[in-house]
């Protein structure tokens, strides 16, 4: 099958084995995938990672003939989980540390025509909700976690750092939940020590020293860039005015195919352009640009 | 009267002005002060401060005649809030952001024969309570501060990272909840991912990262180290095990008076020596040598 590769550092698209699925898993025939931040990382060397990227995507269950959801659109949960630890046996696969992330540790990614994951992480998608919106599933997933873990209540002051996919997409959700929210670029101003909520979405190492000017004393930062440089910051005003700062990365995909069937959050805004799979070196780039929003593949 | 007095990185007894009360304030006669890490980072540059420092004292108020407190043994919170801004409508004064801070921000501290605070600032001493244990009172609020922000419950594994005195001081607060607690130096092994919380109080930007690799995916740090270098660390494992961090600074002194008045904590096995106030530039030199514990200053 075709599939994008990395490898060293280098992308390539090539004719790869197709994946077959082991006991338990399924076989998903990928109709589209989306390319994050996260691929962008991975390629620049982030984990130390080589083989077939992507984590979005919407396909179909081509295989096995028993499974119950053969034919049937679905999306899936990214984590491997290793069913048997404590974190496992609380709900919390995603946080197993045997897990294999599918796209980023250990597991073929979505980026290729063709990939497996565990029958229990498909979720199928509803009939009203569309291949272009479904592969936001999982990015908008991590945005609704943000709902999981901390209070927001209509009229929280939030601020969202980082105009760009993830930070528009956590700014629909906290809007969804009734608080005031602004999205901020890199040259918008707002008035420091402000906000109750800060979301530093902005994938820079820059974003943490301005999440804490901004936020107030006492009040909350989620943090949910990944990049590969380390965080610098001055670490005084976080111990000094108890902010409080929560890592937040994946969720559940329940909510985030709900609020796509309900229509409370738009995600069609966000979709810059598709690419054949073919094109998947082009596409990068593309995704890589300044302003660029997603980019989908179509295999 | 006689005081330690910081300017421009240097530290000299001195004779200066005994202060003058202003209305709605006292004047507090000191028995004995303690140093505290934040004074020698202070000299060292820490706010650009310059005066009079520290903020830990037991005193008796010999003024105004009209004080209720008048000839009482007392403590006193450290933050001189503006009484009428929205932080301190809602008790939150610790957090005002017009406040002075005793021996830290424009107003003068505790290594002296004299000082002043708001009426309002200050705390009865019970009987029961020795000058040398109630000297502890500041810190030990700051330790008890950790129980009003994070849930401890009995069998919550815990560790908490530099054994200096706020550590120790920490330990014991986290022990009485009834947590399992290790206090770890900088070569004591501990397994990795394991504890439910870590308190980072190393005074180094070393702690964090170590405290980042201890904690379990989704447990918390309490971070209360305030140091004049940056923090600098891996921030991924931060995101990816959705940790939360809650800043620490400040507690409320009534928890820790009752802490001490009930005997819930021995704070004594934390006291190194005493010092006359007029050997302060010593007693500097000996609370900065590794391995020393509460060193206090007697006017």
């Amino acid at each position: 099958m075709r599939a994008l590769v990395f490898q060293s550092g280098k992308a390539a698209v090539r004719d790869v084995r197709r994946p077959a699925p082991r006991k338990g898993f399924a076989l998903v025939r990928v109709l589209l995938s989306g390319i994050c931040n996260t691929d962008l990382e991975l390629k620049r060397g982030y984990h130390a990672f080589s083989g077939i990227p992507g984590h979005e995507f919407v396909g179909v269950v081509e295989g096995p003939e028993s499974s119950p959801l053969l034919g049937k659109r679905v999306v899936g949960e990214i984590n491997l989980a290793c069913g048997r630890c404590s974190w496992c046996a609380e709900g919390l696969g995603r946080h197993c540390p045997r897990r294999l992330v599918l796209g980023i540790r250990g597991h073929a990614g979505a980026h290729a025509e063709w990939l497996t994951l565990p029958e229990a992480n498909l979720f199928e998608v509803p009939p009203g909700v569309s291949d272009e919106e479904a592969v936001f599933v999982e990015p908008l997933a991590a945005a609704c976690e943000i709902l999981d873990q901390v209070a927001v209540a209509p009229g929280t002051r939030a601020a969202v750092l980082g105009p760009g996919k993830l930070g528009r997409l956590v700014a629909e959700v906290l809007l969804s939940a009734d608080a005031d929210v602004e999205l901020l670029g890199r040259s918008s101003r707002a008035r420091v020590a402000s906000f109750d909520l800060v979301v530093e979405a902005t994938g820079s190492p820059a974003g943490m020293p301005r999440a804490l000017a901004l936020v107030r004393p006492r009040g909350t930062i989620v943090w949910k860039s990944t990049h590969h440089a380390p965080a610098r910051f001055d670490a005084a005003p976080l111990v000094v005015n108890e902010v409080t700062v929560v890592g937040s990365r994946c969720g559940r995909f329940e909510p985030a195919l709900e609020f796509l069937r309900m229509r409370r959050v738009d995600v069609r805004s966000l979709l810059s352009s598709v690419f054949p799979l073919r094109d998947a070196v082009r596409a990068l780039r593309e995704a890589a640009r300044p302003g660029v929003l997603k980019v989908l593949l179509r295999p």
